[in-house]
């Protein structure tokens, strides 16, 4: 398995992912000299930082403000376009980090609904709009690391948010 | 690998498994007698059913009338309650299987967010409707195997569905 993921994104095709992702691959091994690990090393913070945004909106906050405020936090952190788009084209290239991205992105959907209970938010409203947020999470991170844009991650979410409250309200 | 899993779920806690799931060792194996492949074969025909029922929606319907319509469809195939609920304690007693569940979910969002585009619904809408709608389709499904539950799973997923509208503006 950790030889399969070596191979995969490691030894073979670094020149091709680099290709893919627009950099040299100076700038891949500036990034990911660690590989594996590398990919993943943020993902407890980012929940962390989720989490504590979470807990700490305004006590009026609706479930869905204090998701608001989750994704502010985010754009706090993913502001190196480079290194996440890079990050993404290696992750694409191998199934099992594929895996690893859901399961991450599971987890934090967790987080995220049982930080909405602890602040009193109850079920199904917690789950729906934990789901609902990594939802928006998901899709906003997809819009950011697209070729052309130049919008920043927390605006991005914040115009999905806007536009989540157009498409739920268009009937 | 298979090894693994068989061990996992199949000879070692079988008992376990069926005690938790509030069925005997009998109605386990009425039902998983094929075990791993037995779990996820019916996944295809699932998403199959949610794209069929978005690309025959109304033209005139919006895209959460669309993802409505594929979550009713989905409540005419999930009516076997001790069934899904004995899936599901199998599937959440083993780490790969809880995987492999999170990529069929991956794969059912991908599939609507095409289905959606094919109906001309651009992006990010089309993406955010899907993300929203696969939300809404896992929370349902909690809510039905939930124990003590009633109601059949398209009546749960129409009530989470007004919930969200009701989530998404409250502020």
């Amino acid at each position: 398995m950790e030889l399969y993921l070596e191979r995969g994104f490691g030894q073979t095709t670094v020149a091709q992912i680099a290709e893919r992702a627009g950099v040299t691959e100076r700038t891949f091994f500036r990034y990911f000299t660690d590989k594996r690990e590398m990919l993943f090393d943020g993902s407890e913070r980012l929940q962390q930082l989720m989490v504590d945004a979470v807990a700490g909106s305004p006590a009026d906050a609706t479930p869905l403000d204090s998701i608001g405020t989750a994704l502010d936090a985010v754009g706090s952190v993913f502001v190196d376009l480079t290194r996440s788009r890079t990050r993404q084209v290696i992750i694409d290239s191998d199934e099992s980090l594929q895996e690893r991205e859901l399961i991450k992105r599971d987890r934090l959907a967790t987080a995220i609904t049982g930080a909405l209970r602890d602040r009193g938010v109850e079920e199904p409203v917690a789950s729906l709009a934990a789901q609902t947020g990594i939802g928006v999470f998901h899709v906003a991170f997809a819009s950011w690391i697209a070729p052309g844009n130049t919008l920043g991650y927390a605006e991005i979410a914040r115009n999905l948010l806007a536009e989540l409250r157009i498409v739920t309200n268009g009937s």
